[in-house]
Parts: structure tokens; C-alpha cells; sequence
């Protein structure tokens, strides 16, 4: 479909194979290792979930030495780690790039900036910015026209069409769930497309079939994770066994047990 | 049963109620407010959580900075807190009580402390030290006679008993499932028991006829919500639409809205 640049960075290949990247978002080290036993390469980050374990609102700066933080537990582990950065926590490109190589020096393969509706320009320069300073990172570019926006599908393109220019390696458009409208745009675009997986959207099989090049997970992981554990305990108090698996104390304790970390 | 001491936490009396206090153990500023949603007056922590968030193993006594770190968020809610402190991270009774003082200052109104079938004479040290710095903390003493060692009746009660002489609040022992067991505890304590809950051992409404005074649930709930994330990411990786209950987008958010926090 397209072809990948030029580059030594493992998690570009993986949006060019005959199967979409499926990128589950993992919110602390022991929810990554565990996606990443489940056989998946490479692991996201959510920022909603890096907020809301500390208290912050999702969006908000304070946000971004908790990614930061997040990185550094992940960057270094035997998966492939995709950071969701927000905005860049700066309407400075530099300041972005800046925290760019940061994520990348700690061992980030690639990053998720949005525009939030805001300037097109202005995020243009935060990409090429970022790959300006750091070639090698994939920046998977999102735009949310469909997330905040109106769903304009000439406005989305417009948007991509830009971003594209400025070196994105590839763009997301998270709330875009129309089949149609997913395969018009990946007729359209020159980077592989990441669709975020919706329970009332298209199936992955069928996002497959559409030319989706990635499939991520946005928070919905962690909402999921800590529906469960309301469910469980809501169950727990009513006098009922509660449903489902849950990993043994010895499967999380092994989960830490990485020699690199803890010698 | 037990009359509580004089004291002006309101943790004290949920010991003597009625029923047993439920005490969900959350990991997170998300998963505790989440709880306390559903009506919980108080939520513990949960050490194993704590540690493997960020990749450490339990009982590492790098988790006392993490486990300050969590109460400090926690500690300033609407709900009431009490925190996993494991073994005090020391074996100096004077480091145990000024983390307990450091718990206490940030809002905690409870700690438990166990005794990883070390010294007897050494816990019964450190709970005195706390009960000493701080004589408002609820100090709850565990005991690991039965998750660590061999279920010995004999040494369970001669181990509480001087936990009890030492000023602890109340008595846990976790790995304890056996009605018959709890039930001849109870009778021959004079502080409230705790016990874990286990999705194999009694449930809640026989927990309560036993008399057992607190149920908390350790790691369970982190366990069952890290289960439940796997679930639903190999679901979905299998084409099918994941089962169970997500909170919003903006559930997730309204979390974080607190308005003493974020002016």
C-alpha cells in the first residue's frame, strides 16, 4: 500500500504489513507488560489514564512529567513504546520538539501529537518540528475534526493533507467509525491511517478490510479495566462471586521481575 | 462487640458497626474515587499495586516513596483513608512511626502493618512507636501466619495477642478463610478482625455472621481490573465485541474535578 521511509526504526514496519497494527494503550508498567505478553509488539500509552491516576484533567500540562514519567518506565522494556503526548503540553514547536527527544531518549519509538481543532499551521510546525529534531521517531499525527469537531470529511483531509507535508509518519483521526468514510480516506492519504477501536464501530477484521494501517485502544482499556473492578466489588458487597479472570499475585510480582531493573 | 477507644477518627467506629466495613483497596486517584462513588466511606491502598504500577517488586521498600506518594493523593478526599505501609519499609520502630506521622500529615487516618513472620517482639515495637507518634492512626496489625506460614492457630492468636498489648486498633490476617478458624479468632480477640476477601472463601453475608469487623480486598480488585484489559484487548485482537461494562469518557474525567485541587 505505501511504502515505508527510509529509516532503522522498528515500529515504522509494523504499519506496513499485511495486518493492521494493533496498539493496545497501557496506563503503568504493570498493565504494558501484561498487553505485551499477550503477544503484542508494540504498547501505547493513553493520556486520559496517565491524568486520571494522578488526578489531573486529560489535557491538562501537568500532565506532561507524568507521560514523561510513564515513558521512562516503558521506554526501556523488550516492547516497542508509542507515547501519547497530547498537544506536546506546548503551543512552542520547539518546546515540543524538546519534549520529543525527551520521550525518545528515555526510549519512546514513536508519538501521538493532536491538534485539538486548534491552528493548522501551528501544528504543522510542531511536526516538523519534532521530526526536524528527532527523524527517527514515528509521529503519528491526529487530527480531531471527527473527536470535537463536526465530522467534516474535506475539513479531515484538508487537515491530514498538511500534516502529511509537514512529516508526519503517519495520521490518526480518532471518532471516525463510518466505513465508508474510513475507506475513502485511506484511498486518499500517503501514510497509514490509525483508527481508534470503538465497541460500536467496525469489527478489527473489518477495519482490516477498510486499509486501516493501525488500530489503537485510546482509553478504552482502562475504562474497561476500572469497570471491572466496580463491577467486582459492587458484586463483592451484594454477597456475590464476582465474574471473570484475574491474574494470580505470582503473575503481577513476575511481571516486575525484570533483572535490568531490579539488580 | 468491641467498644472502640476514645478517639475523634470516625475510621474507629467502622470497625463497630452493625456490619462489616467493606474496604476496597484502589490503586490510583481514579480507582479510589471510583470506589468511593459507589458509596465506600473508606478505601485502603494496596501495596502490591503500588509496586507493580511502577514496576517494582512487592515488599521493596523502594515502594515507601510511592506509597507517600499515593496517600498524598488520596489523603485529602471525601472518603476516609487507610494505607498498605507493608512492613513500615524499616525494621527501626522510630523509621515506622515518623512514615506513619508522614501518612497521618497528608490525611491518612490508617495503616496497616505486617509482620512477614519476622519478629514478633520487633512488630510489636513498630506498632508501639506508631500508637506512640501518632495515637490517632488506626494501626491495624497483620500478621502473616497464614499467608506466608503454615495456617498455625496457636501462633496467630499468640502473635495478635501481643499486637494487641502493643496498642494495635485492629487485627488482620490475610489467607485466613476457614469460617470455623474465624469464627474461634473472633471469640478470642478483643480488637476487630480483618479479613481478605477471596473469591474461594466465605462470602461477604458469612464473613459477617462469623463476626469478622473489616473485609478489605488486598490486590483482588487491581488483579481483576488488569484481567479484565487483557480480556477485552484479545477479544477485540479475535474480532469480537468485548463483554463487561467501560465508564465514559467523561465519567473518567469527572474523577479528577475537584475543584480544591485544580484552581
Amino acid at each position: 500500500m505505501h511504502a515505508p521511509r527510509a529509516t532503522s526504526n522498528p515500529f515504522v514496519g509494523l504499519h506496513h504489513a499485511d495486518t493492521p497494527l494493533l496498539l493496545p494503550n497501557a496506563w503503568d508498567h504493570a498493565s504494558a507488560l501484561a498487553m505485551a505478553g499477550q503477544g503484542f509488539r508494540a504498547i501505547g500509552t493513553t493520556s486520559l489514564a496517565v491524568a486520571a491516576a494522578v488526578g489531573l484533567p486529560d489535557g491538562a500540562s501537568a500532565t506532561r512529567d507524568e507521560t514523561l514519567r510513564l515513558a521512562l518506565l516503558l521506554g526501556s522494556q523488550q516492547f516497542l513504546l508509542s507515547v501519547d503526548a497530547e498537544n506536546g503540553f506546548s503551543e512552542d514547536p520547539d518546546e515540543v520538539a524538546e519534549f520529543a527527544r525527551q520521550l525518545a531518549a528515555v526510549g519512546a519509538v514513536g508519538i501521538n501529537l493532536e491538534d485539538g481543532m486548534g491552528a493548522v499551521d501551528r501544528h504543522a510546525a510542531k511536526i516538523a518540528a519534532v521530526k526536524s529534531a528527532v527523524p527517527g521517531l514515528f509521529v503519528n499525527a491526529r487530527t480531531d475534526t471527527y473527536w470535537l469537531g463536526e465530522h467534516d470529511e474535506t475539513e479531515t483531509l484538508s487537515r491530514l493533507d498538511v500534516y502529511q507535508q509537514a512529516g508526519a509518519d503517519g495520521v490518526f483521526v480518532p471518532g471516525l467509525a463510518s466505513a465508508r468514510e474510513i475507506g475513502a480516506l485511506v484511498a486518499r492519504l500517503d501514510v497509514p491511517l490509525n483508527i481508534l477501536y470503538s465497541p460500536v464501530g467496525p469489527a478489527v477484521p473489518h477495519l482490516a478490510d477498510l486499509g486501516v494501517s493501525r488500530i489503537s485502544f485510546g482509553s478504552f482499556l482502562y475504562r474497561r479495566s476500572l469497570g471491572a473492578a466496580l463491577e467486582a466489588v459492587v458484586e463483592i458487597r451484594e454477597g456475590r462471586r464476582p465474574g471473570g479472570r484475574a491474574p494470580t499475585y505470582e503473575d503481577i510480582q513476575s511481571l516486575g521481575a525484570d533483572p535490568a531493573r531490579h539488580d
